[in-house]
């Protein structure tokens, strides 16, 4: 039998996520079968199954990688010496999330994972964890903002996060339902809201 | 042939779309047919198909019913003499949102919408126009807030509206894939970041 390095291993399995993600793209989660991912991604049926055993584990992996996307981009925020104020954070990160490379931004995937949570309690059990992640790390920024004077210490960093996410959350439904003017918008009113509610609250 | 009244028409193309609500909450969109329909309703496959001519007529009907929940809501706040101070308003439309009758809340039936607009071009025509009837209420009820002076006249009152949408969007999705000690925490946090900073700013 050959040896199958690592490397060769992760390139075949982002290949078939490559493929997986340009079907589920065009057909959604549910019109998509296994045979269009094989041919999308040019491999056999035993190629695919050997690192993804169903459409489910697919989708998994599909939720995971949408995820991760947002976790690098809070990750680096959150490692920067110059964090941004709070009324351009979420600005930022949407500006990070739309200038991914075309075709690889999470928001269409991410629709569709929450709206499979409802029916899948697997996927609904992976996708609560990965949300976790996020939630932590919002939590994280939230409480930074604290320390520097930017939100009031009494807040519940938590239940901020809850809402920075929501927004977040709102924006890709925006954005993947109405389309860019849409999404721009909810950018554009953001920041305004943000700075002029602070100023006229401040001054 | 027996002269149907209106009352009758509209009471049994309630009951079909009761029945739907109940099998697209159960199986989702896609893995609901129109038997399942039929035997959830009830009714023959020509009773129904005299008022549903397909499942995609029915998942519009059925967009409109959840999206009217939310204008009525709306509409309700907008004839209210005593307007709710901003940090009230999305609170408590979350709470008109949560109290409907058990069973016929929009959220799970919003999340598979919105999912489905990126492929059924059709139904995110219809979609995109009933939400521009609540983003009309919601900018309407911002040139309110600024009319009090609650909110700074300067802010685009439409772009503003977007933002308000998309807390309530990403609130949707929390309580629907999080359940409700998310979406609990979600309107506690909005309630307390906009209270607390209010208080701070102009404090």
């Amino acid at each position: 039998m050959p040896k199958v390095s690592e490397e060769h291993r992760e390139a075949r399995r982002r290949q078939i996520l490559d493929a997986a993600w340009v079907c589920f793209a065009r057909n959604g989660f549910h019109r998509t079968s296994m045979p269009d991912v094989f041919a999308e991604a040019g491999l056999s049926a035993g190629a695919v199954y050997r690192y993804f055993p169903s459409k489910e584990a697919l989708i998994t992996a599909i939720a995971e990688v949408s995820t991760r996307q947002l976790i690098d981009i809070l990750d680096a925020h959150l490692a920067s010496t110059d964090l941004a104020p709070p009324e351009d954070l979420l600005p930022a990160i949407m500006e990070d999330l739309t200038t991914l490379a075309a075709g690889t931004t999470p928001a269409p995937m991410a629709v569709q994972v929450w709206s499979e949570m409802a029916r899948d309690h697997k996927l609904a059990g992976a996708v609560a964890d990965m949300l976790g992640d996020i939630h932590e790390r919002m939590t994280e920024l939230c409480r930074r903002y604290q320390a520097t004077g930017a939100y009031d210490p009494d807040l519940d960093p938590g239940d901020t996060a809850r809402v920075l996410i929501a927004l977040l959350q709102g924006w890709i439904i925006q954005w993947n339902t109405l389309g860019l003017a849409a999404h721009q918008q909810v950018k554009a009113g953001l920041r305004e809201l943000l700075t002029r509610q602070r100023v006229r609250g401040g001054g």
